[in-house]
C-alpha cells in the first residue's frame, strides 16, 4: 500500500514532483511553503488538500508517511532530521554543509528501518543504469578517464535568494556538480580521494540583482577528481568536470567514460558506446521519449531521473501492506545519506581547492568537528 | 619569385608538406632524413632530386633559400639556429625545451631580415581566422572561458622513439597541446600567467613497446590556463584544455570560447556561433571541403592549417623578385619564435604543475639559465 506524502518546497522541483507522485498513485496530502501565500498558491494549482508554512503541520500530519524535502539547502537538515525523529520516511535534496550532512547521516543510522535517500539523483536515469551495467561488464575495459560537462543557462532565481549565495548552497558546483559527483561514484564504484578545482562568478550582477547585492555563487566551475583505479590501471581514474552556466539558449549534459578498450558516452538521456576496434559509435540506449511535463529550469536528465526515482519509490512501497513499510530492492541504487555526506565533502574540498590553489584531500567526517557549530552556523548563514 | 626549398624530416608532416609546397609552385630541391635509407626512400616517393642524412648538405645547398624543419623536437634547435646563421629562411616545428626555444629566439632576433616562423600552427585555419576576427568584433562580448578538447588515437610511432619519451618532446601536451596553447593566445590576444595541469600515461606498454621499454610521454593531459581578462571581466579568462589520445577510431577537435553575450565553437574545421538571445547555433563557416591528401596520423584541422600556411608563404615570397626576399604581410599572423618560446614555457609550467600539484607561474626566460646547459642537455637527452 502506498504511503501518504507530504511535500516541502514550492520551487520548480516540487512543482514537477507532485504530478509525478500522483501519476504513480501516491496521494499528496500536505504541502509546506516558506510563506502561507506561496504554499496556498501552489497547493491550489496542484490540488493538494492541505498547505501550511509551519513545518510541524506537515511532519505531524497523520496521513503523511513519506516526506519529500525539496527546499533551500540550508533548511534541509533541520526538516530531514526532525522527520526521521517523528518516524517518517524521507526523500530529500542535499544539505548546505558537510556538518549538516553528517547530522543527517547520524539520524539515518539511528532509524535504519526508515527510508532515507537523497532525491537529487541521476542514478535512476535509464542511460546511467545501463552505463553502470556495461562498465561492470567490462565494456570499456579498465576505466581511465571520466569527462563530464554540463552547459546551460543561469541557475539564479528571478529574485535575490539562496541561489545567489555560495554559503547558502547556491551555485553550479553545489546544485549540479553534486549530482555529477554522486553519479561518477555510482558509475565507477569508486570515490574521489583528491580533488582540484576552480570556481568563478562571471556574472556578479544582472538586471534583477544589482545595487549593493552581488552574486557570490559560482556560474563556472571545473574540477578534477582522482579515484582509485582497477585492473591494469593502477594509476587511478581521472575525472574532469566542467560546469558552465553562462550559456543561455543551450543545454549540454554529457558524461563520458573512457577505458582501456572502449568508451561510453551519455548525451542527455541517450547512451552511446564505442569499442576501440570499431569504426564508429553505436547507439546503446535511445531517448525513451519524455512525455511528462517540460520544465525550463530543469534539464531533461534530471527530470527523467526524478521520474524514474518516483517509479522506484512506488515499487518499493507497494510490495507491502503497511503504509510505512518498504522494500529495499527497488531503491537499493538510490544515494543514501552517507552518499550525501561524501558528495558534500567533495564539494567543500573543491571549494577549498579553489581558494588554496592546491589539491585537497577528501576526508569524510567521522564526528562533528565543533560542539559550538550551531552557534557558528547561526552567525554565518542567517 | 619563389624560393627553393629544403625539407628536414621524413615523418608524416614532411610527407604531407612536400606535395602542398609543390602545389603552390615551390620547388623542393633537397630532403634530409636521419638515415640515408629513409631519406632516399621518401625523396624517390616525392620526386625530390637530392637527399642526404647530413644536415649541412641541405643547409649549404645553393638552391635552398627556405628551410622547412619537421623533425623530432630535440633536434630542431640545432638545425634552425644553424640555418639562420647561414642566411636561410626558416619554418620549423617546436623545439624540445624552453632553453632550446630561447636559443632560437636569440638567433631569430639576430637575423630579423630572415623569415623565422613556427610551422606547427592552427592559426591559418580559416575557421580560426574567422573566430579571431569575430572575437575582436565583440561577437561573444567579454571573453570568460575557453574550453578545448582534442580526442584521438595514440600519438605513438609504430616503433619506439621520441614520441614515447617525455624528455624528447613526445606526448599529447607537447605535440598537440602546444598548438592549442598557441591558438588560444592568438584567439584571445592574451597570454597565460598561471597554469595548472595533470598528465598521465595510461598506456605504458603495447604490442610494439614492451620488455624493459616503457612509454613516459603523456597520453592524457588536462590543464587550465589563467589569462588576463578584458572589459567587465576583470577576473580573467579561464582556459581548460582536455587532451585524450586513448580513443582509437575517433577524432574530436573542439575549441569553444564563451563570453558575456554569446559563444563561438570550432568543431574540426567548421565554425559555429550563438548569441545569448538566440535559440540555436548558426553555422558561420562550413568545412570548405578538403581536397588534399588524407593523413591518418594528422587531424584535419592541422592538415588544413598547414595547407593554409603554405599558401601564405607563397603570397609572402611571390611579392618579391629576389628569391630570398619576402613580404611580412601574408605571414604576419604566423607564430614567431618568440611565440614558440611562450608556448614551450607554458608546456613546461604545466609539466611542473603536474608534478607539484600546484598552480605554476608562466615566466618567460629572458636569459639562458645556465652556461653549462649544453653539458646537461647532452647528458639527459643523448
Amino acid at each position: 500500500m502506498l504511503p501518504g506524502v507530504g511535500v516541502f518546497g514550492t520551487g520548480s522541483t516540487a512543482r514537477v514532483l507532485v504530478p509525478l507522485l500522483k501519476a504513480e498513485g501516491f496521494e499528496v496530502h500536505a504541502l509546506w511553503g516558506r510563506s502561507e501565500e506561496e504554499a496556498c498558491c501552489l497547493a491550489r494549482e496542484l490540488g493538494i488538500p492541505f498547505h501550511t508554512s509551519r513545518s510541524d503541520d506537515v511532519l505531524l500530519h497523520q496521513d503523511v508517511d513519506l516526506v519529500c524535502i525539496y527546499i533551500p539547502p540550508s533548511m534541509t537538515r533541520q526538516i530531514a532530521v526532525k522527520a526521521l525523529g517523528i518516524g517518517k520516511n524521507v526523500v530529500c535534496e542535499k544539505a548546505a554543509t558537510a556538518v549538516d550532512s553528517f547530522k543527517m547521516v547520524t539520524a539515518a543510522r539511528y532509524y535504519p528501518q526508515l527510508l532515507s535517500i537523497m532525491g537529487n539523483t541521476l542514478r535512476f536515469l535509464p542511460a546511467f543504469v545501463a552505463m553502470r551495467q556495461l562498465l561492470a561488464e567490462g565494456y570499456v575495459g579498465d576505466i581511465q578517464v571520466c569527462d563530464v560537462r554540463v552547459y546551460g543557462p543561469s541557475l539564479l532565481d528571478q529574485s535575490y535568494g539562496w541561489t545567489c549565495e555560495e554559503l547558502m548552497g547556491g551555485g553550479g558546483l553545489h546544485t549540479v556538480g553534486s549530482s555529477i559527483i554522486d553519479l561518477l561514484s555510482y558509475l565507477t564504484g569508486a570515490r574521489a580521494h583528491r580533488v582540484h578545482g576552480l570556481l568563478r562568478t562571471f556574472v556578479q550582477q544582472n538586471g534583477l540583482i544589482r545595487g549593493i547585492r552581488r552574486v557570490t555563487s559560482d556560474d563556472f566551475c571545473f574540477f578534477q577528481m582522482l579515484m582509485a583505479g582497477t585492473g591494469s590501471n593502477s594509476g587511478g581514474v581521472c575525472c574532469t568536470v566542467t560546469l558552465n552556466f553562462n550559456m543561455p539558449g543551450s543545454f549540454v549534459h554529457e558524461v563520458m567514460v573512457v577505458g582501456s578498450t572502449g568508451r561510453l558516452v551519455a548525451r542527455g538521456a541517450e547512451l552511446y558506446g564505442q569499442h576501440n576496434g570499431s569504426k564508429g559509435e553505436e547507439l546503446l540506449l535511445g531517448d525513451s521519449g519524455w512525455v511528462g511535463p517540460e520544465v525550463k529550469e530543469m534539464p531533461l536528465p534530471h527530470l527523467q531521473g526524478l521520474s524514474s526515482m518516483v517509479k522506484a519509490l512506488r515499487q518499493s512501497f507497494q510490495a507491502h501492506e503497511e503504509r510505512r513499510s518498504w522494500a529495499r530492492g527497488p531503491v537499493a541504487m538510490a544515494p543514501t545519506f552517507e552518499d550525501g555526506l561524501y558528495v558534500q565533502t567533495v564539494v567543500e574540498a573543491v571549494k577549498r581547492s579553489s581558494c588554496s590553489g592546491e589539491w585537497e584531500c577528501v576526508e569524510i567526517m567521522s564526528q562533528e568537528p565543533d560542539p559550538n557549530h550551531n552557534l557558528c552556523e547561526h552567525n554565518t548563514l542567517i
